[in-house]
């Protein structure tokens, strides 16, 4: 398997654009006809079925147009553990028609913790010497907090596995400032794991110039998006809080490099659920949105 | 029902240990006779039946001699979605056995993603007006990096259904200084942490004396220990790192209050891996690492 970045680099060459559709999947807004469409389930399964059939259209509507789709793994937790069985069959899907699959599941914790979830989410479940894919991603979201030897298990699988890490640096929500921007000698906290993520993904840097261990940046922040597109010319972005939460085409400009790669901006609901749900039309309503999407972020 | 703190001071005092036990199942620690009754099933399932299996003697084993039990959700995570339904059906089980239940999930998102997995802890998922509980526990641990509004959902959702929230303020792992650490202000990142918890926990304190919005800080670190209890009266300590993470019962005792509320300590190797695979006395050796962790941690 070639390195993250140099999938991630074709995928986003590939499709022209640097859009990333992410798939935040909720009973409530999804299509009408599909809810009714799975009337037979009990209410519970219900919303697990209506969620697998909408994902696996919404993967195929959009699979002429973007080659990165990011899961939050918070929706599908929500349905249960048979929520958790269609994130599976959603990733596994999705890269089976050639996604670059990002599962945005904000995971951190410590030694043997840390590295039972990176080997979730990248090298499997070894049980007596066989090994079973869990989540089996090219990418996973990482809190910072817990510090050094809470993220290297993490860096550490994910580079003997070829996957990539995305570090949450600087988010995109109002109160994210809380603690991100309090300054530590002369400069902002987020800095500092700015920094941290630099040195982590300084030796898997390869000759798309870019590594595996990435950061999150918030699309709502313009500023801190270019400097620190300055701070760290290697390393790969993930921009949430495109379109419903407020950041604009051009505020994200400055995540890019000037080739087009170096970030992939996420649109969740902005283009998954650009619909009334009663609108028969919604896959129609996805194409489109997906496609202004990626054209505002044309490589 | 009564309040989080109510209720877990109820299940210390009524067990007269601060000893919470957790749950971190590994498919090779399990006992070898264990793990032999499963064979019958295909290897990964074999992991999921053997942990099954494990979990609930566990739970058996040691409900004599604490009222605190927490699950380490990575190690249900690595055995899949259906380790996940074990992870459900151990939680529940626990819950009908009458211990207070904490998931160490170290969930953190912003705004409905932030709810999204705050349902899934506390309150379950509603379905066309019907809801069906997740993992329903009475606290589950949060990162607090992403800041206020990624906390409040949280927070919120807990206050409305009477559960607890424990946020990661000064963690056990060697690296974690790396940003805990960081001098802002003139203070430590960390304490910067311990004011918004002691600012979210105010508005729930209760007759206890002590709120629903509780901390996680490490039995490594003593004296950071001492100081945020000073620091923190009201707030309840979630504490790791007793035992094989190398923190001792005087490393401990600061951070309880001097009638022994205030503090849980948990122990997870420690108690339920206090024996070599090979050994057919392996429930016995629980029982009595189990008494003794509990002994040296009375209140």
């Amino acid at each position: 398997m070639s390195t993250f970045s140099t999938r991630l680099s074709e995928a986003i060459q590939r499709s022209g654009t640097g859009l990333c559709v992410g798939l935040d999947p909720r009973w409530e807004l999804l299509p009408r006809k599909l809810r009714e469409s799975v009337a037979i389930f009990p209410p519970d399964q219900k919303a697990v079925m209506a969620v697998w059939e909408f994902c696996r259209r919404v993967l195929r509507l959009v699979r002429p147009i973007v080659g990165v789709i990011k899961a939050q793994a918070a929706f599908f937790e929500l349905l249960g553990p048979r929520g958790m069985e269609v994130l599976a069959a959603v990733l596994k899907e999705a890269k089976q028609l050639g996604f670059i699959t990002i599962l945005d599941a904000k995971r951190g914790d410590i030694a043997s913790t840390a590295t039972a979830y990176a080997q979730a989410a990248f090298s499997g479940n070894t049980i007596d010497r066989a090994t079973y894919p869990v989540w089996d991603v090219d990418a996973l979201t990482v809190h910072p907090y817990l510090g050094a030897d809470a993220i290297e298990p993490f860096v550490e699988t994910a580079k003997t596995h070829d996957r990539g890490v995305f570090i949450l640096v600087r988010t995109s929500n109002p109160g994210a400032g809380l603690f991100q921007d309090l300054d530590c000698g002369g400069k902002p906290l987020y800095e500092h794991v700015a920094a941290a993520v630099s040195r982590w993904n300084a030796e898997t840097v390869d000759d798309t110039g870019l590594g595996a261990v990435g950061a999150v940046v918030g699309a709502t922040q313009p500023r801190e998006l270019r400097k620190l597109r300055e701070l760290l010319p290697q390393v790969w972005f993930l921009v949430p809080g495109y379109g419903t939460q407020g950041g604009t085409a051009a505020d994200v400009r400055a995540a890019f490099r000037p080739d087009g790669l170096g970030a992939i901006v996420n649109s969740s609901r902005g283009v998954t659920f650009s619909f009334h749900p009663d609108d028969p039309e919604w896959e129609s309503k996805i194409v489109v949105a997906a496609k202004l999407a990626a054209e505002e972020l044309r490589i």
